[in-house]
């Protein structure tokens, strides 16, 4: 039986936080390495994917007889961007690895940990695999079903109202809910907005946090009409779902919202709330059910934002 | 200085708690008497309003050096319907007599604690004055305003709609939610609905939560048309507020909500939310706002009612 501590895993799945919307083509990754309750080194996924997280954390200690936590299962691909990280594990001496989820990629799907095993290497799968999962959502929507894993945010009132009768929707929520909103887009690869929104608000999608002013991902539109300079196209949902990007950040509006629902394309759910009513313009254009379909969104806890909320849910599949 | 300890207020007012939605004209008022730490005797004030709370709690019991604690400042009036609770407590020997609100009737407002001052009672006002006067909402409202505590009830799904497009509504909360809707009917004294939805919905608008079966308060409806046997019938908002009730609740539909909330005469809000989307009918009809007023609803904690949440909201005025 390997002897591990689950607590670690959770300082894993925070280091690899650091990396979400940075480390496209892979995924955010966290490792750390402990011996006798002491840290030896820790690592996360590098922008752009490379160093992985196992070699960053192993780079530079003596890792000899530890245990390292890693969130995702060990690569086992050379490749010319960096060597494979169960050789690297194997070849630092570890003599446990802890693996949270296994790499969904079939160049290393279980054949990074029947490696670490070969060497010699006590190997424990599955631990807070769902965190895990959840944390390389996109990752994972691309390598199961070739498709991003796509946000929907939603700004709304109490009665659901995103803007009043005439249009004004600025603002509904407050400051703290809006940076909140916007650290979202940091964490996107790319951000979407129907083409009606495009002409009525011309919105900048820039990430204005200060800090991570360079941390805007990508913009797009989609629907009919041109798009900006540097911004990508999509005619159809069929052509966005086509697009390689892991995370897409969909910020409205309440057309291109019910186009994702109806084909059921939103995988997550961000509703800011405002303590407010408007009786104005619905947040989400009609969705044509025929009948309510309960037992489709798990809750999340609500997030506290100044005077607003945030009520994330996720889509059950 | 009185010593006290006011979680004796917090028994107190979860006394109270227990005549709301029976005591009218008369407010549900909760008394604990303690006397060295041991309770002595406890009342509430009990159905059409007698007897009184104090009157409840001091039978049959040796109260003499007692503390009383009370709600609501006791009564200074007798009236055909039982003697001044202020003279009751004098007769009961009592030491002390903690307050929580002053009582707002300009027969007792201030005379009952004078009452009880004058006759070397130990008197402490204002504890947890708050909480009581929220308890007694509807009470302080027809003495100070003239007119009911209003309550607006929604059951939303996320979106804000209270139907699919096509008008089906039937569930949009579960099993929970509904059965903690008709204990706030339990609680109010006149249950609303706009004479639209009486037309379409035939609301039955009974208490059906068993044992509470015989709580199911007045029905009346806004609007035009006739209303059924035994409901009453208000032509205008002004009407309405005319009502002698201590605590009306608004059960819909979209209509009547907005023409409530235009006229600010919404003291609280209870929204029942679904974890569903249904893009279909808003639950709150256009409210014809010029700007986005914030600062308006002061939320109260969430309450999670199996898969849905209550979300309460008090008026800031």
């Amino acid at each position: 039986m390997t002897i591990y501590d689950d607590r670690w895993m959770g300082a894993a799945l925070a280091l690899a936080s650091r990396g979400i919307g940075t480390t496209w083509p892979n995924p955010g990754v966290g490792c750390i390495v402990v011996r006798g309750g002491v840290v030896l080194g820790r690592g996360w996924t590098q922008p752009g994917g490379r160093p992985h997280a196992e070699a960053m954390a192993l780079g530079g200690i003596d890792a000899r007889g530890a245990t390292a936590y890693v969130t995702l299962e060990p690569c086992a691909h050379e490749s010319a961007r960096g060597p494979a990280c169960a050789d690297g594990l194997v070849a630092a001496g570890v003599a446990r690895v802890v693996v949270a989820a296994q790499d969904p990629d079939p160049r290393t799907n279980g054949v990074g940990i029947a490696r670490l095993r070969g060497a010699g290497i006590d190997v424990a799968t599955g631990v807070r695999a769902g965190e895990a999962a959840a944390s390389m959502a996109g990752f994972f929507s691309q390598q199961q079903r070739r498709r991003p894993h796509i946000t929907l945010k939603l700004a709304l009132s109490l009665d659901g109202s995103l803007a009043l009768a005439d249009g004004t929707s600025r603002w509904i929520t407050g400051p703290c809910a809006r940076a909140h909103a916007h650290l979202q887009r940091a964490r996107a690869d790319l951000m979407l907005v129907g083409s009606g929104t495009l002409r009525a608000d011309a919105p900048k999608l820039d990430v204005r946090v200060p800090g991570l002013e360079g941390r805007t991902p990508g913009r797009a539109v989609l629907g009919r009409g041109p798009a900006p300079a540097g911004w990508q196209h999509f005619n159809s949902l069929e052509a966005l779902c086509q697009s390689a990007a892991h995370h897409v950040l969909v910020e409205g509006g309440a057309g291109v919202a019910a186009s994702l629902l109806r084909a059921d394309l939103v995988d997550r759910l961000l509703i800011y709330r405002a303590p407010i009513l408007l009786g104005g313009r619905p947040g989400i254009a009609d969705l044509g059910l025929a009948q309510i379909a309960h037992d489709r969104w798990r809750a999340e806890p609500v997030v506290a934002l100044g005077p607003d909320r945030l009520e994330p849910f996720t889509r059950i599949r």
